[in-house]
């Protein structure tokens, strides 16, 4: 969800601007994880609202509504580690992807315990473990890292390439 | 969690009563579903605090402090039906089971995303497919049914029996 539905990174920078007046470029950022990025990240992400109020990424709503329509498809995210989290994201899915039903939204800690035959996500240690294919979606975070198995996508006129 | 770890019969019986003074025993609600015995169960599943204030099933916290210390367990709730019960759920079982982390927990819809290799659950929509071993543990609605290539279990003594 962060990362690949949810401009998680415009999101970090705004939180970022209020605190402290500070204006970067998303360049500025690759190739460098959140948290050494981001130093008061774990105040932001625990901020009421932070996950509520994420801009949608370009182009996933047409991609999500595409592959929903050819895919059994299950948004999974990580959320128990932030615990106001979770109402955030599942009310943000239901504003921002109103097609999709509760019983294909996944909140949890770990993506160990996910089983699929396709992810699709911005973090390596979500997709390093997973059985069937991986798709990374760049983020600054992940920009320019080796790919390892995965395959990189930078879009999701990407994805859609790949998957329809 | 409800079913194994929370005792949601006896929140129903509870809410039940509130609402019409009616007193059953659990034995008169056997092999039938929950919603076919309580009327009135998405009133009391929608309901603020049904979820926050459920009893903990007799043996679960020693039996999951037990198992925890031998085995990689998540604690895997269907949850997005009832987006209240999100925030209730991750409350309830840092309350009651505060040795498990935010990692270990799981809300979802469908369990069919879920991979390990046991399942404990009362529920045969939630074993019927998972590709590991399964054990159904017994409570009303599943009383007297076939157990299918399920293992039964009565109690969470016999849980351990089995596992440890």
């Amino acid at each position: 969800m962060d990362g690949v539905l949810a401009d998680i990174y415009a999101q970090y920078l705004k939180f970022e601007a209020a605190e402290s007046g500070m204006k970067r470029s998303l360049e500025s950022l690759r190739g460098r994880s959140e948290s050494e990025v981001f130093i008061n990240i774990r105040k932001y992400l625990f901020s009421k609202g932070f996950f509520r109020d994420t801009p949608v990424i370009q182009g996933s709503y047409n991609g999500i509504k595409k592959l929903n329509s050819q895919y059994e498809l299950f948004v999974v995210s990580s959320a128990t580690e932030f615990p106001q989290s979770l109402s955030e994201k599942m009310e943000w899915l239901e504003e921002h992807f109103p097609f999709l039903t509760w019983q294909q939204m996944v909140f949890c800690g770990s993506k160990s315990v996910i089983q699929g035959d396709i992810m699709i996500d911005d973090h390596f240690k979500n997709l390093d473990n997973f059985k069937g294919k991986t798709i990374l979606f760049t983020q600054p975070h992940n920009y320019g890292l080796p790919d390892k198995k995965h395959t990189r996508v930078n879009s999701w006129e990407e994805i859609l390439a790949l998957l329809l």
